[in-house]
């Protein structure tokens, strides 16, 4: 998977632009892009970047073969001083990103692209498809994950995934935001999340009898002996049949780390019965799993019911974010440079003040409270603006601008980081376990309030006086 | 893509359950496996079958790497003769499927599975992930086709998509189920899909004024002009702009094919105006393509509400099938042989009875109006079972056994073909064109009332009698 070649999936239209740019002489005109988002999925506070390492494998593996070419020849139109110069087209453009796993919020770049335009132009489906697809994955997750209070999610939606890699970039993104494990083995390997598995119903239904399949499987994993027993009746026959298997081959054993899976019925109702025929068994160490069209709101449900569940499996709505299976980062023009070198700052009008965007090569910092270490607001700023956090800042609201804030004794930290400059990797890609790690310390960074599954608090992202006044300016030339 | 080794792409269970019949013997007991849903999504009438194609390819590069092997050892758990065992796996079995494009059914058998235990089970997740996800997205995508009547829908979602795949297979299901291309370049490389696109916003921005950017298109690709008009003003700007280009450009070489593209806005206020503008200034050539958050209901009432657009773009919600976002087909034991050869019937219990399964090794017979040659019924019979069509045949609904209906002058014609036999591919894969005359052929057998988008008459999908009679029998022993 990492090293696929995916230059042709591009939008045609990069390509008739690309050609375009070529022809009249305009393809080496730097530009400068943005990808940003709008909305946060589910209503929720804050999203969660993820998708950036697949973004470089693919920056770096940028090249069109000649059955490329010959293929682009036979669809017309290309002239072929253009399809000679793809031969050798490689990125050798600037990218600044959030690292994966950084909290994002709404209308702030987090990732800013400045090369020649053909390059830039050429990137955009790629880069917004990663980004769009694993930071979707992440932030549904990472609800979920949240949603458990501390109890393990294991990713199990491979089978409902859209397309193998919604699979596996999928079970990557949700490890990368806290979930504990998948049950795809091929997401183990690629990318490092544990996974783990035991049987399905086909496993019982194999069998003469129900302990016959447990007794079975315990005989033959009595390490990881974690029974499914929704065959046929759980209270009736599932958990007394696990119990007896537990007992006839692994307590003779000295082994009491074992567990049954619910994977229907009344999750509460059953855990809490088969929780009190487990523990009158004296089988205490026995974990309860639970799976079957979980997500963070039936989860926080069947806690706030009291069911005694230690582990939840989450499938098709997790892997599809099937609440809202779509992320809406979009990529965006924000300046050009002159033939001297200026930048000049471009900017989208639209009749939806949402949807107007915002110009000019620009930086983000984040503000951190220094004695809580709490985020207070994302600043953005010119991209050679630099913010005295000794001193004290006025906040405003771009939209509102009335509504004012003064903070003092914060840390501002610049959210991007340069992955490419002149078309080299500069970026030390992190591990994936430091990825992981690097993520939950960002979210604790927030406050409870920006955390909310509904009706959060709007985290603060304003904008410098001097890029509101840029934007102002445009606004007014444009409008 | 096509020759991707997705080996490892399985739930980890599927190896323990395989390790665990390697271990006690039952690794050859020969299983039955069908692959069947339950639900239409959208509360439609049918779904569309899709991704067999990428299912022959899995089943035919199936191995595991010495790498593979090395990594499972890793795991721990798997014992070494197993793992040795896997180093020569590969299918030996029998595979049936409905072929790519066929209409289907909630609870009929779109695929079965002969093969030894190991081997049926491993399968498993590949084989749901591939049929799931491409007939999620056909059978969304031919509602789109079907809302636009007859007018050309194209796909353009891959920003959106759920991983690379995602993507490239969704486009191809699209294109399977009625789209008439795609904006993705590589689907149309691999999968034939024409890609089309001409222009972002992006490409007016970096012109000094809309005018300039849409005359020097023109002049690049003055067979292919098609304008986006909606990044200032649509009817102020962008409409004057596109038909003052075509003025100077096109019609001087007597071009009058051309187009714009409204990607904003109020679409059908905009097309009639934009319709208008267009044909007072002789343009009646060109075309208006929409876009913008499309999906089957939005273009339904452009329609209704009398919009002048010739050709749609579809994103977001086709590539995804937002609305939803999940294809629930499931992979459930009908039968095991004995030591003897003989078929064992297998059910699975469920308090729901719509989740109950239809034990046994089964054909479905697609029953056709003699003389209208529309879709009458599927009948789901025994897997030896031969239906007389020269008879009239009284069918039953199998949950409700008062309701009959006798039917006559009909052809049955067998739904699923085999696709491999002992191992070897016997199924001759049809072309991408003949999978897509085929799946419009079909669909035009369903009554118009099965097609609907909402409250569509249920169709027929019944029981033979000795199948129904099994199935009571099994019900009974295990009730």
């Amino acid at each position: 998977m990492d090293t696929m070649n995916y230059t042709l999936l591009c939008d045609f239209y990069e390509l008739t632009m690309g050609n375009g740019y070529f022809q009249t002489g305009m393809g080496d005109q730097i530009c400068y892009f943005d990808v940003f988002f709008r909305d946060v999925p589910d209503g929720g506070g804050f999203a969660i970047a993820a998708g950036l390492q697949q973004v470089v494998e693919y920056i770096q593996h940028l090249s069109f073969t000649e059955e490329d070419i010959s293929y682009l020849r036979g669809k017309g139109g290309f002239d072929e001083t253009f399809l000679d110069y793809l031969r050798t087209f490689h990125f050798t453009g600037d990218i600044w990103a959030v690292p994966e796993g950084t909290p994002i919020f709404p209308r702030e770049p987090i990732l800013t692209v400045r090369a020649p335009a053909i390059q830039a132009q050429f990137i955009e489906t790629y880069l917004l498809l990663s980004l769009n697809h694993q930071s979707l994955i992440a932030t549904k997750s990472n609800r979920v994950v949240r949603a458990a209070q501390g109890r393990p999610v294991s990713e199990f939606g491979s089978r409902r995934a859209q397309g193998p890699s919604g699979a596996l970039l999928g079970a990557r993104a949700s490890y990368l935001a806290g979930c504990a494990g998948t049950a795809c083995t091929m997401a183990d390997k690629l990318y490092g999340s544990p996974a783990g598995g035991t049987m399905a119903h086909s496993w019982i239904q194999m069998f003469p009898d129900e302990y016959t399949a447990f007794k079975t499987y315990c005989q033959v994993y009595p390490h990881n002996a974690v029974l499914l027993v929704d065959t046929y009746n759980v209270l009736q026959s599932g958990v007394p049949n696990a119990i007896k298997a537990f007992q006839e081959v692994l307590l003779p054993r000295g082994i009491t780390h074992c567990g049954i899976r619910l994977d229907s019925g009344d999750l509460t109702y059953l855990s809490r019965k088969a929780r009190k025929m487990l523990d009158d068994a004296g089988l205490t160490d026995c974990k309860i799993v639970a799976s079957n069209s979980l997500d963070e709101y039936i989860i926080r449900d069947l806690l706030l019911q009291g069911a005694r569940i230690d582990a939840f499996g989450v499938g098709e709505r997790l892997i599809t974010s099937k609440s809202e299976p779509v992320f809406g980062g979009v990529y965006k023009l924000a300046a050009v440079e002159d033939a001297g070198g200026n930048i000049v700052p471009k900017i989208k009008i639209s009749e939806n003040p949402a949807k107007i965007t915002i110009p000019h090569f620009k930086k983000v910092y984040r503000l951190f409270a220094r004695e809580s270490g709490k985020a207070i607001a994302d600043l953005i700023c010119l991209h050679n603006e630099v913010l005295d956090d000794s001193k004290p800042l006025e906040l405003f609201d771009p939209d509102a601008t009335w509504k004012r804030k003064v903070v003092s004794d914060f840390v501002a930290r610049p959210l991007l980081a340069p992955i490419f400059l002149g078309g080299r990797l500069v970026y030390d890609l992190p591990s994936m376990e430091e990825s992981r790690a690097y993520c939950k310390a960002q979210i604790d960074t927030l406050w409870e309030e920006v955390k909310r599954f509904e009706y959060p608090h709007t985290y603060y992202v304003d904008l410098s006086q001097t890029l509101w006044d840029i934007k102002q300016e445009l606004l007014e030339q444009n409008g």
